[in-house]
């Protein structure tokens, strides 16, 4: 079982704390009543999404002996205007740079993170349709 | 749309960049091959679902005109063993102090946040089944 705690300190900022030991600071923009001091919780599920799978991806290319000089990701998500609202479409791009990067590995890897090992992916998954793509940038 | 960059750094570290201009380190623990630099993926997904349906509750509190003087929120999640994973239990803990908090208003601000407001918890809504309890704790 994994735990969290979330503490409320003022206006709208909450301190969530992991498992882990590591602490993240969430609020609300200044158009919802926020100070803007930290990422929005929704903002925050995209990036535990590429965060997820990139560690797969990352992992897979390098047993796929891959010499990746850089990797990053674009993610993306859509909602409905009414409430109750969830994410309905997500979308993720992967790009990755590096020397005689092979793309069919690139493809398999990131099949791999969203098919089987993604927690956050499989999570999310089940409620938003989750699409993808991938760069390859072949550094000379 | 909701955008957010996740930037592979070095190890399985990730720099998340949200739309608010706010990062977030993830990272792998040590036994998974990371440095344990920040939080996993996952502990995020717990954390912003505490933080969003935190920021629901302490507003409709304020509304409710309850003087609540500390907030914190326990939230655990549940993965099967094999994979693919998602998580198919989380449970959240309201934990309100504050002075003559209406358990009523409670349990009404928590309602409305997990039936209609949180964006996280209608899309993790989708994948795992989410209970919930609060505890007041009455100040003198």
């Amino acid at each position: 079982m994994m735990k969290s705690k979330i503490r409320f300190t003022e206006d709208l900022q909450f301190v969530g704390v992991a498992d882990s030991g590591h602490a993240v600071i969430m609020d609300a923009p200044l158009s919802a009543g926020g100070q803007n001091t930290g990422s929005k919780p929704s903002e925050l599920l995209l990036m535990a999404f590429g965060g997820c799978s990139g560690m797969d991806v990352i992992s897979i290319l390098r047993k796929k002996k891959q010499d990746v000089t850089n990797f990053e990701m674009n993610v993306s998500g859509e909602t409905p205007e009414k409430y109750p609202k969830s994410f309905t479409d997500i979308h993720i791009e992967y790009v990755v740079t590096g020397k005689n990067i092979s793309e069919e590995a690139v493809k398999h890897a990131v099949e791999l993170s969203l098919e089987k090992y993604c927690l956050v992916g499989a999570t999310i998954g089940k409620a938003a349709k989750i699409t993808h793509s991938y760069k390859v940038i072949q550094e000379s």
